[in-house]
């Protein structure tokens, strides 16, 4: 799905999106707001790098955290459920992954959790395994990866 | 100054970045985190793509954005200031800025205001008229010149 797509369905609905990204370092946010008129369907963005930001800025707790690791569906739901929190947004989606190089919490190069969250429903999370394909296209597909999750939902939702 | 080098030169400092922008949308954010090991060196960012983001996330007063509109020196320095104090970092660079098409506010296409905070010191402020060159390049050019003014102030800092 392309921002240009997203933001068409974001409008239709009168729906507006928040992130919250770990891995994606703000390029789902990026390629939103590529977009002219995006201020209409996109509030704000959480750049959550460190895992002291994503407790502080989406509310996710440490403990989560240390038991599972910051990549893992357990946070990824957590950061989406944050970002609809300290927002005013209809839907959010958020994205903790690995884009290598390497792997790490001894989890592969390339896992990528996505959470999605609209208010009213309970968030839904999911893990794709990019594979280690390197840094920039694991993070490229994982901003496309959130943008269809995205307009997935906001279709599913339209009347 | 290239994503790259502006991670050596934090790293050599021993000194962590966090990013504030509206009209870069993320991409600032993005392109520090493109390079692997960043997360040594990049905290968080805010996205403050809605004026209710700049007031709850960095804490800008709403009076000073309706006195001297979003794109503004003024705003520049709250959301420097804002993200250097919500933030563990050492370093904030801020943008807000007119990316087009069109203007807005009676201020021209392509203007954009920088701001750039250190612990222990008063942010510094600046303004770019980028002129109408499209959205996707005074975007792609905001976000060069902001890692130009982190690396420069970095630089400038070093013993």
């Amino acid at each position: 799905m392309t921002p240009q797509e997203v933001n068409a369905a974001l409008r239709a609905q009168g729906w507006v999106l928040a992130s919250a990204e770990s891995c994606t370092g703000g390029l789902i946010a990026g390629a939103v707001t590529d977009v002219p008129g995006s201020s209409d369907v996109f509030d704000r963005g959480f750049v959550t790098y460190s895992n002291a930001a994503k407790a502080e800025m989406l509310g996710v707790d440490m403990a989560l955290i240390e038991a599972h690791g910051a990549v893992s569906e357990q946070v990824a739901r957590a950061m989406a459920h944050g970002a609809l929190t300290y927002s005013a947004a209809d839907i959010a989606v958020s994205v903790t992954g690995i884009a290598g190089p390497g792997g790490s919490e001894h989890k592969p190069e390339g896992r990528v959790c996505f959470g999605l969250a609209m208010r009213g429903h309970d968030a839904q999370v999911e893990t794709v395994d990019f594979g280690a394909l390197g840094r920039p296209v694991v993070r490229m597909r994982s901003v496309t990866h959130a943008l269809d999750l995205v307009a997935q939902a906001v279709a599913a939702s339209a009347p």
